[in-house]
């Protein structure tokens, strides 16, 4: 059994779900290091990893705890103790099917950060005992143009494994299952390194609202003193602003929530402009040189981009329901600006912002939760009232 | 009463209402040529212009004939007799009220190509008896920042006034009326020259299909030998193949009338892809340089749009109904392009146009029709049975 993900036909998923069942007669009980370990030579399970976490049953979202297996330890697997784990928007959307039919029993979060706990005998980028995470994928071909290029998100193989719901013929469950749990297998390319100076509860969010925002944000080719609009200011957004500060850009930020204004100029926004109705926008209007929407649902895109510049662009990395969004084409016109979408970043860039963030003291602003108040939580980031980040102590599952 | 359009307040509407009132009474009976002009000292009439036209009465958008009137001739003024108009799928968009609410009756076109009959007293630009044209708007505040660098339809006062349909002081209907007409008065920066060496009924399809795929084109920078994408090919799609292949381009058109094939190559597309399907997509992924989309309805904008190379361009121009196209974020997001939006362009740009298919001798394929045939005609634009642009001959008018 190995970790690629290469979609097989029938056949091989009879074989696998056989070879399942072989193995989860020999799995382990759930404990906080299953395997011993020393250095690097930890001994290879051939068991199924017991996991505690929880999960969505049906589209209504709710989690309840749900016991399940990883894989065993493959040879260029880490095993990850799970210590926090972000809840991010996507979660909620995914959970609940607004982008889809999914499977339950699903396991969201793909903002992890632990400590490695065990790894394959080919693994030399983890030692046991390292602080190690994992965003927004797990896999994918590792061969095809993107992959080699650190793009493994645009695999050219379609090979791409995200981190819950996905098909997954290496998981017992038959698909990825995600963060919200206490531990994680992962093939170690996808691991990301999280240095000793930041905490592993700051560093959660910034494997996924970190990333999307960075990845494009160094797209923009920003020049000091750049002015920069972020849409929408939440988990992502509040990264956004602090990112684009760090870079030298003057912070134009766009919030529906009055009450966000005093923390939003604390993060380093030059101003804060309370967009309730888009008219808010027009003193803006081809004023920004860059302009980032973090808002994950429906509204005036065009409006919004009539911010830019002509030619600037405008990138929204917020994904709607259905991931459909509905745009003002003759809007667009007027705006002349360049739209562009985006979605997380690839694993060598994931661990630059990483880095970066390490290096800089930079930091989400977060609220660490129970499990027990996950559900919660998840209403408040609905309801806009998350300030700004919402990090599961995993120890609580 | 001059020909700015600036939006007056109720006084001076009422104002307005009170002096058309008057000219009206004065009103000359229409006739081919209702001024005697010497030269360019052409007689300034004081009186409405008698129009013959044809006309939306209400959003069912079927068209009848339609006598009324343009305002009298200006100092900055040309009177036009019209000899062709062409019919864009714009006109029946905007008539049935896809756009929005019309005020009515109302005359649709603006491809319109006919001979100067009369000057204002200012008038330079021409003398009578010049070809002319009129596209897409027929005044702008003429001042602000985009006005004097010929963007027209970008006019920052929001002064740009379309050729139908747009509240207009001056005229004596209180909106602008188009080009299925005997004639049109219109300022004289608005008017395009009209080179000998084309024909008019050749010349009118350049004043909204011409312009509005030669500015994105043009705006592309492309390199000879770039590999340029056209989805849709009607009016606007076979005048953006032509207009490419002049440049050098290696074109890919992409339509969903398999009986358009034979056409399509003999406009110079290289390859012409029938899309009955969107997987016929696949194969041409990321391998355009560029592509431009006149496409004026709901489509799959991201799976075209994943023809186009990483951080190229793709420009809708194509205006679908409500102006509303709903784009697959997470689609545009894996194809990693610059989604852009286009309105026709600005009057240098027409008048480039114009002479560089002049020039080239690149001219539309078009069908004339008389007056009483261009319902049917519409019938036939909706259901993709044009070949490529219906022309109205004026004289049926
Ligand atoms: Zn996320
Ligand atoms: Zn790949
Ligand atoms: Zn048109
Ligand atoms: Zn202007």
């Amino acid at each position: 059994m190995n970790t690629t993900s290469d979609q097989g036909g029938n056949s091989s998923r009879r074989k696998f779900i056989r070879q399942s069942a072989l193995l989860s007669a020999g799995t382990l009980l759930a404990s906080a290091t299953p395997f011993v370990a020393q250095g690097n030579a930890s001994l290879r399970p051939l068991a199924n990893v017991a996991t505690r976490g929880y999960a969505a049953r049906d589209k209504s979202g709710k989690l309840s705890p749900f016991t399940f297996e990883r894989r065993p330890l493959g040879d260029n697997d880490v095993l990850i103790e799970i210590k926090y784990s972000g809840i991010c928007h996507s979660d909620i959307h995914q959970m609940r099917g607004d982008w889809g039919p999914q499977p339950y029993p699903q396991v969201p979060g793909h903002e992890i950060a632990g400590v490695v706990t065990a790894v394959g005998k080919n693994v030399t980028k983890f030692r046991v005992g390292d602080q190690a995470g994992v965003g927004c994928m797990v896999d994918s071909c590792m061969t095809c143009e993107s992959c080699t290029h650190g793009l493994e998100q645009h695999c050219d193989n379609g090979a791409t494994l995200f981190t819950y719901g996905n098909p997954d013929k290496t998981s017992p469950t038959g698909i990825t299952q995600g963060g919200y749990a206490n531990n994680i297998v992962v093939r170690d390319h996808f691991a990301i390194k999280i240095p000793k100076s930041i905490r592993l509860e700051d560093a959660a969010p910034l494997l996924c609202a970190g990333i999307t925002t960075y990845s494009p944000l160094m797209k923009a080719n920003l020049k000091k003193g750049d002015k920069v609009g972020v849409a929408g200011i939440g988990g992502l957004g509040h990264l956004a602003i602090k990112l684009a500060v760090s870079k030298g850009a003057e912070v134009y930020a766009f919030t529906t929530s009055p009450e966000k204004v005093a923390d939003i100029r604390s993060f380093g926004a030059k101003e804060v402009i309370v967009v309730d109705d888009v008219a808010r926008l027009k003193p803006y209007r081809k004023t920004l040189d860059y302009m980032i929407a973090t808002i994950p649902a429906q509204y005036d895109v065009a409006a919004y981009a009539s911010c830019v510049k002509v030619d600037g662009t405008y990138t929204q990395v917020g994904m709607p329901v259905g991931f459909q969004l509905t745009i003002s084409n003759i809007g667009l016109a007027n705006d002349r600006v360049n739209f562009r979408a985006s979605l997380i970043g690839g694993i060598p860039e994931t661990q630059e912002v990483m880095d970066y963030c390490a290096a800089n003291k930079i930091v989400p602003r977060i609220q660490v939760i129970k499990a027990g108040e996950i559900n919660d939580a998840w209403q408040k980031v609905i309801d806009k009232q998350a300030r700004y980040r919402y990090v599961i102590d995993a120890a609580t599952i």
